[in-house]
């Protein structure tokens, strides 16, 4: 049997610790292409390059022995180079991104480069997961999680998934034995509370950091935070469409202004 | 009565010719405050600046005698300033993104700043509506659509929207007289096919520029494409949950794993 073919991209870039240990799990599993941003791209959302010329260098520096490519763009640019240019006919049968340091649970999917990366490739058909583990520091423990991430991809390079979805997988930081295992569960309607820090360049000049801490009203135990805070991995299915379903009903009294 | 308050952003950049056309239906009806980006962001998608400051500066230069902004960062950024450094504790009642210059019907809405923006704001609890004009030219003509736009923004002052909902409204490029009214609609399912142009720079690097075009194969009638194509204005009612609600139930064998 032929092994599956596994792309692989972050947000954290491609030095990260974070996309070597999904590297690491992957090659277990299929032939990996790894195409990677060159340098850091959080909180970039769906953010794609079209004003400006887009970097593709082949990298055997950090994946020695592996086909992998640093890109100048962002995460969603990276997917849509990996699939046009870097692997052109050869189609993935999967698409990992991660793992990210740091949550994407709940509302933080949209803010996201790790998942909009997963939602890019689920958009060319490509059924794909991001993983995030809820941990920021660069010394984050990868090990822990590593049996999941597995079971996960595999599962899902068994099964597959419905067109157009991918899977955004949250993990708690904890040694294995604390992990409860994985929970399906729905994005919980949490916000975050934005600050703003407001400081002088060396010129005299006014300038503002953004800060914020994250804020959930949405108490319901079926939801990706319940399930992190319950020590679970949490497992939300998620898609591109942003259809207010429930509004079409209310707004259709528009039509006659 | 007291005027209501309306935040005015956008993404092509506050010297844009679409921006001038909202702020003026939106002047006709309100208080307006205008926080912009300085430069395009076209196709930021839901990017916030979190690895730079923030540059945050009054310009009265574009909208004399109202109060107006630029900044140097996303369209997201710009909602977030708006509402925690300029307007503090006065809530907009709508925010208004747009117009912008170009189409941002179905799956445009994940990488477009205009809808970002109003999601954004729509996730702090203000009512919001992106606008988009079928017309990518600087010379674009706005006047057409401003009995629509100047409607749409009145019946939500009147109605309001459901708690995190927004709109996405795009607008045939058309005389007023071919335009055939509003018509609310669900997100057609159609996809970007990327080319990417490959060239050379002075010094011999390649480099690619992104292109592509878009292709629907969703030809149901009850779509933001389908009612573009037959000259309606399209109203998609949008909001931030990205949850793959059908896909929940089929995931749950994953839980045994």
């Amino acid at each position: 049997m032929e092994k599956p073919l596994i792309l692989v991209t972050n947000d954290d870039g491609i030095t990260a610790p974070g996309i070597r240990a999904l590297v690491d799990v992957a090659m277990e599993l299929g032939d990996v292409v790894v195409v990677a941003p060159d340098s850091p791209q959080s909180g970039m959302g769906h953010a794609i390059t079209i004003s400006d010329p887009i970097r593709l260098h082949p990298n055997d520096r950090v994946f020695e022995g592996l086909e992998s490519y640093e890109c100048s763009g962002t995460p969603v640019d990276c997917v849509k180079l990996a699939k046009h240019v870097v692997l052109k006919d050869r189609k993935p049968d999967i698409c990992l991104s991660g793992i990210n340091h740091g949550s994407n649970a709940s509302i933080n999917i949209i803010y996201s480069g790790t998942l909009s990366a997963a939602m890019e490739a689920s958009l060319e058909g490509i059924p794909s997961i991001g993983f995030s583990l809820l941990d920021y520091s660069y010394e984050a423990n990868f090990e822990a999680c590593k049996p999941y991430v597995r079971e996960l991809i595999e599962w899902v390079l068994k099964h597959g998934l419905d067109e157009g979805s991918l899977l955004n997988v949250n993990i708690p930081a904890l040694p294995y034995d604390e992990l409860k295992g994985l929970r399906v569960c729905r994005q919980a309607d949490a916000r975050w509370k934005e600050e703003f820090t407001e400081a002088q360049d060396p010129r005299g000049q006014k300038y503002y950091w953004l800060t914020g801490r994250f804020s959930n009203d949405d108490k319901a135990d079926d939801t990706d935070i319940w399930a992190l805070e319950n020590n679970y991995i949490s497992v939300v299915p998620s898609m591109h469409d942003l259809t207010n379903y429930r509004a079409l009903k209310t707004l259709k009294a528009i039509e006659n202004l």
